[in-house]
């Protein structure tokens, strides 16, 4: 008898069935936003939710790859299915194959439990973030137990990256100079666990410092950097009762890595049996929806009005006339009801 | 006889008439957002066409601020009114409040032709860009033939500073390591001029070699990077017969930053003399104007749907619905027309 089914849900039933082939497929198709891609998305995301979702940043230069590596390791030992979402440009799991790094992390490409995709080699950066956060959904609905996402950078991409995960690692080191101050400002909003890799190296205990420093001066966020925008307040939700702990470590020797898996599951259990943890939980799935809407809102405005907005941007351009007021009148066209 | 004209229409003509004092009221009242300050933006912005925006960004530890301060002697030396908008949190510009860095640039506060403005203070990353793409219009307004935007980072909200940058100029230097390819995925899109700074270190003709690598494998961007988004797609505008020039420069000893200002000249010529450089212009200032719509829509959104978006939000996180199907429910409420 043939399977009169669509195509989407027989694709979703072989992800969810644990099916690598199907899974990669998917997230092609995704990533492309061939058609129907959305439909896929809907198939799959009823059955994401029993993973753990793990974002893991930092500067360029602190190890994050490594660490990673060793990660999925203590995952396996624990007979957990991963996947992982590259979306830093300097990772050996993505950045490989454009500059020649090695990919130290070749045997977990033979590990039919360990699913890796990168998403930085597509060259542009506006659409990362995005295509980030949709493929979480076929990866976790394909059965892993929990989802590592390896991010670089200080910008509003992270930001976004960081609100669809449950747990954030952020991983420091010694002796990166500046790099502590560019990823300062964007750390206070996402950091639930620190990591100060190359422990063994001069310096260690002053970036322990440094960062309990900063954890002190970000306590308490000054409400003019929550006035404006309700992403960026839902993003600061105040953690309530959690206290980003700080684990040393040395990644390529795997010291400090079994610790660290304990306080990453300390903040696990916190999300999932306190109400602080909830209501963490809820702040970052607002303001994960939020820039959904934005994004599929910008999807819309482009398709219905791209001869308006070229034509509004011609004149701001020409100066005749201001872009608030270009703005306004855009968005007269679109909306309903007054304004 | 009193003054009956709108407080806004009299601060904007003080800001006109190049009153320092006006203009720093001015940006903090755009900095929080204040009742009427979309009007003062209006008023202002007709007066914005002489400035030339020129965007300075590039890895911590490249020495941008050095740079920015080599720069701005240059413009003060050709007596050109000079303001600076500093997002980066690593610079001495904006950074040293916080974090005990001198400020090196004193004697540009006491010079009244130089109007310097940090907004690396406010502690969160999300509505930074469009708080510094809207300082660009009072500081262009109050007469700088220039403005500096010092930036930092490889995220979005670099991305879309670059976007209101009529000139992006991308510091780098030797010895930064992964850095440099943490960059390479944003500069592409944004480069038109390169300064090798602290080319008096071992390194320096490497770097020269890595960047000119980088731009012969991104002159032709794949067509799979541009696909997805518009805004991507105006971004990436191929530049024409523009190739953006690599300066080799020593910043602290002033060195190279004479030829560094005729590279940047030569390029400002090239936007305003050619086609392809109209081109460039246009294809920025489109990007820029759809950023604007997608930020008026987002508060806009907030505005009406606050409750709803929360409810929808509450139901993803608990798989209710998919987050693809509850953004369409929304749009469905605020948009005119069948979707």
């Amino acid at each position: 008898m043939p399977d009169t089914r669509r195509p989407s849900a027989v694709l979703a039933e072989r992800v969810r069935a644990g099916d690598v082939r199907a899974l990669a497929r998917v997230c092609r198709m995704i990533d492309d936003r061939v058609k129907g891609y959305r439909e896929l998305l809907r198939e799959l995301f009823p059955h994401t939710n029993k993973a753990w979702i793990l974002g893991i940043t930092g500067a360029p230069g602190a190890g994050k790859s490594t660490l990673t590596d060793a990660l999925i390791r203590q995952f396996r030992a624990r007979d957990e299915r991963v996947g992982v979402l590259a979306v830093d440009p300097t990772s050996p799991f993505s950045g490989g194959a454009i500059l020649g790094d090695r990919i130290r992390m070749q045997q977990h490409f033979e590990d039919s439990q360990v699913f890796i995709r990168s998403l930085a080699t597509r060259g542009a950066l506006g659409g990362l973030s995005r295509s980030a956060t949709d493929l979480i959904c076929p990866v976790a609905a394909w059965g892993a137990g929990v989802v590592l996402v390896e991010t670089v950078g200080v910008g509003q991409d992270e930001l976004e990256i960081t609100r669809a995960a449950h747990t954030t690692l952020v991983v420091m080191a010694p002796g990166l100079g500046d790099d502590i101050q560019a990823v300062k400002a964007g750390i206070m909003e996402c950091a639930d666990v620190f990591a100060v890799n190359k422990a063994d190296l001069a310096g260690a205990d002053a970036t322990v410092s440094d960062i309990e420093q900063m954890l002190a001066l970000g306590a308490r966020p000054s409400t003019s950097s929550l006035r404006h925008s309700a992403a960026t307040v839902a993003a600061n939700t105040p953690a309530g009762h959690w206290v980003p702990p700080i684990v040393k470590c040395v990644a390529t020797r795997g010291e400090g890595m079994h610790d660290l898996l304990q306080k990453l599951d300390a903040h696990r259990r916190w999300l999932e049996q306190t109400p602080e943890g909830a209501q963490q939980r809820a702040g970052r799935a607002h303001a994960h929806l939020l820039q959904t809407l934005q994004a599929a809102l910008a999807d819309e405005l482009l398709a219905r009005l791209e001869p308006e907005i070229a034509e509004a941007a011609r004149r701001v351009e020409a100066r005749e006339i201001d872009p608030y007021s270009a703005c306004e009148d855009l968005l007269e066209k679109c909306l309903i009801g007054p304004r």
